[in-house]
């Protein structure tokens, strides 16, 4: 029942070439990779004007040139970005191209970045997301953590399915949201089709400047804005989701998105400029813009919700990155190898759990406000823009392709200001949460170091790649636990029986105020009547614990010769799951007490059970013999 | 760690014989079996008092007489369980007696009421408790529920370690109320010594009767001060937790639990008599006579705790009859068996923790407001005095020793009175939840048959009790899954060959992107360099599953010959716990697609990793060699 739902949900296992009709498309890559770069619109112009506010009037009139210049850092990051996934088209973006010009312990630190990044991207847009859908319907309020949690499974399972399929159910609301609002932006330059809405809410505007204007506060604005850059990296590390030939689609959809944000960034920003836009009560910026261009009505409230909805959506970035780097990290042995192994659906599963468990904890964790938490996450992403730039200048002076001077100029621009840019996001955000980020990067390299210790050693001491002696056969004992003479008994002495031509059968007795004398006696009794060719070992304890004694057996028999002990435990599988609790299980206790032992092999002799035919005779059956068996 | 931890908190495991050191005396048996009953004084006469309020300061003077008729009806249930404990030392109860008298089906409305019985009386005991704590502290009522589960925890651990050390921690607590209560009374009666200090709180008493003095009235007054009985019988059901002679210091506790409740609960309405005390805001009955017999200095205040702490621990009377009546079912194949099972520490641990699951869920499902179940939990008990006790009329009948006549006749009129309040309690508390527990003993006795049908058929099926046929041995063949060419390799298939001279060598290639020819010729090559005398066979798989052509690989096999075929995983146990999830545990995920078969022996070959040796050398590991072995 589990199981068939379960595979319902995520659909028939799929064979690895099939997967290549999964991959996607740059319009697919638009909704499935580039959602957080994209939303980033509703957040990336407000946090301009909230810096320039605080100046006053007069400060606003610098929207347009803070945004500009925006504008022209993304447009060195999709130049530069296009160039990483010419030179490292098999993902992974900044740790790739880390490793490959910085050596491993940058590219760790890129690493670390980039999972810090990706963890709280998908914390965040959750609960932007949630949060915009709150705003608007308050009665939900108080569900606000399980709504996210909903969200965040939503999306786990899409992902589960194949990103091809979560790519495809993003689509439409990606264009909705996408054509909506450039459409709003264009309605809006063609003045005289404004409708000029009155605006609800209180102007937040400082009347009188409580900071000057002074080149701190234009870098603070810079910064700020710069959140609307996060998400940029996710096409070039998630370049082996595309369809072939992948390279070519990847900087498609780079050049695609940059296009896209670019123009609804700068749109954006001239008519803020033009209708004087400041921050207001209950009011995003972008409400405004979008009231003043249409007016109030029904699409206005379209093109809300659907905003809400990309937003909680754009998490979707996230679980595009973050499985395949892991699996790019275990393949060089920094995470556990699961990382690194595709399930049934084709898709590295054991990442995409470990994204849906570590952002469903920190969303619980913060109550589902994190909206404290959005500049936080620009560090991550800016200190990989950063490091992917600066290996690339390096790329260029070692490979010098044609023009390699320029492009080395212009990335090593980018790398200089994003550098500018993170160290004012750390200095003005630090006590606000940024020391969670600079605590836990150092953390996670850490880890990745010391897992990467370890397989070292497991490798040395496991001889990979030697040719190891020949292997000797010993001679087998095996052990067979019993409780009674039944069906169950004659199976598994036979299965001991083919391993071995020595088998002993074992069989404790709790001694439990002196009632157990008459079982023993009969039990062996029986056993003699039966004659199976194999000795019964009657073992006595005075403790509840039947393992304990067959542990003193095996030990007793390694001291008195050399065999190798095959402990052979008989087990019942009943026809249905949930007959398991009636049965004693002495399988999983004595391999649970035997798991830490290297000179046992423990087996399970299983035999089925079906009741069927045993169901239609009602003859009453003697109550000692029911106690008997226990143990199957 | 963690199973120190636990060993720390439960103690060492224990021989049988040095059980009977644990187990209990008298004066022991009061605080381990007897709290609920005890207890009872702080709810019971204001049961009484409530109801006959109803009509009125006038109908005030009937608490005596309904008082004397439940202490009458507590001799005569004394009385009974003394012969019940004669006749049946066994423990168990009513279940027991009904068993004998009445046939397996009574005995199961028996077991099934007394199931309710004990999960209710924990749940309402804690709630309870924790009750009186929070209205004495009003800060912590926010934490009621975890308050509930911290006591439910200790109480719980307590009984893990043995009911011996749990009686032993209640002594001092239950001397304490038992001694102060009395003495309150005793004080009170003594009228020139008690202190009368003003009630706080406003009288509830209605000032003209809403209700007739009627016969309906006093049923219903006398059945609601039963509540003050629920508990007897646990001594009765609980016999073999006492020492040697069991029997005798039964029957002693069951004396001692009579004449203290009887006592109490007298003095107690001869003093709400003469201090005409009714119902009042914010205060219990108890708390009234208390305050008026001794003031409210330090000595109130200090047998308010203990009244808290007591009830509390009155939930341990359940944990001390739950278990082992779970053991008789499971015993009687009514339950499954690991419910008889004593473990390490000689307790019955699942039905201990089975009890503390239930109980918790309630108290969570209920917010630890458990005041309205109160009356509810008295249906169990009564219809388990009324089963004994008529069960008991029929022993004598059947049994006739001397005097049997008059002691049926007082077990009559014990069986007669109960089943009457039972019936009372369940028309009038039916619309406030009584119609749960009407809906729970059917529930319960539609398991106990499931299960004991289904215990009947396997045990059919299983052949028990018959002589089987001899076991045949077959040839044996040994299918070992290996990743690569390591020392883990060689180990494995020196067991193998030590299990067959027929063993063959099984790696799965997973076809991805059509990179994987080159490993598979390389690990060709390796194996013919090593020489095991052992044949490789790969299979190649379109699927990222490396269980589905193994599972596939065994179908051929078992299509090609008769052989037996063992399944033989190398496993690699590294030193610390921790490290496991560095490995990908094939042996885990062939077990479980593996579990359901019935024609496959899944064993494991473990191989200890000790990594000090290979530290020293610090030679840089070939990547590709590392990606080798990752299915250890």
């Amino acid at each position: 029942m589990v199981a068939s739902g379960w595979r319902f949900l995520v659909g028939r296992p799929l064979r690895a070439r099939e997967v290549s009709r999964e991959q996607i498309t740059p319009v697919e890559g638009l909704p499935a990779l580039s959602l957080d770069a994209l939303t980033s619109v509703a957040y990336g112009p407000e946090a301009i004007i909230v810096v320039l506010a605080a100046a006053g009037a007069a400060a606003l009139h610098l929207v347009l040139p803070v945004t500009i210049a925006i504008v022209a850092l993304l447009a060195v990051l999709v130049f530069s970005y296009r160039q990483v996934i010419d030179a490292y088209p098999g993902g992974g973006g900044a740790y790739a191209v880390c490793r490959a010009n910085f050596g491993p312990r940058v590219s760790l630190l890129a690493a670390a970045a980039l999972v810090v990044d990706y963890t709280l991207t998908v914390a965040v847009s959750i609960a932007a997301g949630v949060g915009a859908l709150t705003s608007a319907f308050p009665g939900l309020s108080p569900a606000t953590v399980p709504i996210c949690l909903g969200f965040l499974a939503v999306i786990t399972v899409l992902n589960l399915r194949g990103l091809g399929d979560a790519a495809r159910a993003f689509v439409l609301p990606t264009m909705v949201f996408v054509v909506g609002l450039l459409a709003i932006i264009a309605v809006g330059l063609i003045h005289p089709l404004a409708l000029h809405a009155p605006q609800p809410g209180r102007s937040l505007l400082a009347t009188h400047g409580l900071e000057a204007v002074s080149v701190l506060l234009v870098l603070k604005a810079f910064s700020a804005g710069c959140s609307a850059l996060t998400g940029v990296e996710a096409i070039a590390n998630g370049v082996p989701l595309f369809k072939q030939p992948r390279a070519v689609r990847a900087k498609q959809t780079e050049l695609l998105l940059g296009g896209i944000l670019g123009t609804m960034l700068a749109g954006l920003a001239v008519l803020a400029r033009r209708w004087q836009i400041g921050p207001r009560s209950g009011q995003t910026v972008l409400s405004q813009v979008m009231g003043l261009a249409i007016g109030r009505h029904w699409a206005y409230y379209v093109m809300s919700l659907t905003i809400t909805l990309v937003l909680a959506l754009a998490a979707n970035t996230s679980f595009g990155g973050l499985p395949v780097l892991a699996s790019l990290l275990a393949r060089d042995n920094y995470l556990p190898r699961l990382f690194s192994l595709r399930d049934d659906r084709q898709v590295f599963a054991v990442g995409i759990w470990a994204l849906a468990i570590l952002s469903g904890a920190l969303l619980v964790a913060v109550g589902g406000n994190t909206l404290a938490l959005i500049p936080l996450y620009a560090i991550g992403v800016f200190t990989g823009f950063t490091l992917s730039q600066a290996g690339l200048v390096i790329h260029w002076s070692r490979t010098r392709p044609p023009r390699w001077r320029h492009r080395a100029i212009v990335n090593g621009i980018g790398a200089a200001v994003t550098a500018v840019a993170t160290m004012v996001f750390l200095v003005t955000k630090f006590t606000a949460g940024a020391w969670v980020v600079v605590l836990a990067i150092p953390a996670l390299i850490g880890l990745f170091v010391r897992i990467h210790v370890y397989y070292d050693r497991s490798q040395r001491a496991l001889g990979v790649g030697r040719v190891p002696g020949k292997p000797h056969a010993r001679r087998t004992m095996v052990v067979v636990p019993v409780t009674g003479v039944s069906r169950l008994t004659q199976h598994a002495i036979a299965e001991a029986l083919s391993i071995s031509q020595r088998v002993v059968a074992v069989h404790v007795v709790v001694e439990d105020a002196g009632q157990s004398a008459g079982r023993d006696r009969e039990l062996q009794q029986q056993w003699a009547r039966w004659n199976p060719g194999v000795p019964l070992r009657v073992l006595h304890t005075e403790f509840a614990s039947v393992t304990r004694p067959i542990v003193a057996f095996i030990d007793e028999l390694h001291e008195r010769h050399d065999d190798q002990i095959v402990v052979l435990v008989p087990v019942v599988r009943p026809d249905r799951l949930r007959d398991n609790l009636l049965y004693n299980h002495l399988d999983l206790v004595l391999a649970a007490a035997l798991g830490t032992r290297t000179d046992v092999v423990v087996a399970r002799a299983p035999m089925s059970l079906h009741l069927e035919d045993a169901a239609r005779t009602s003859r009453p059956v003697n109550r000692y013999q029911l106690g008997k068996d226990e143990l199957g």
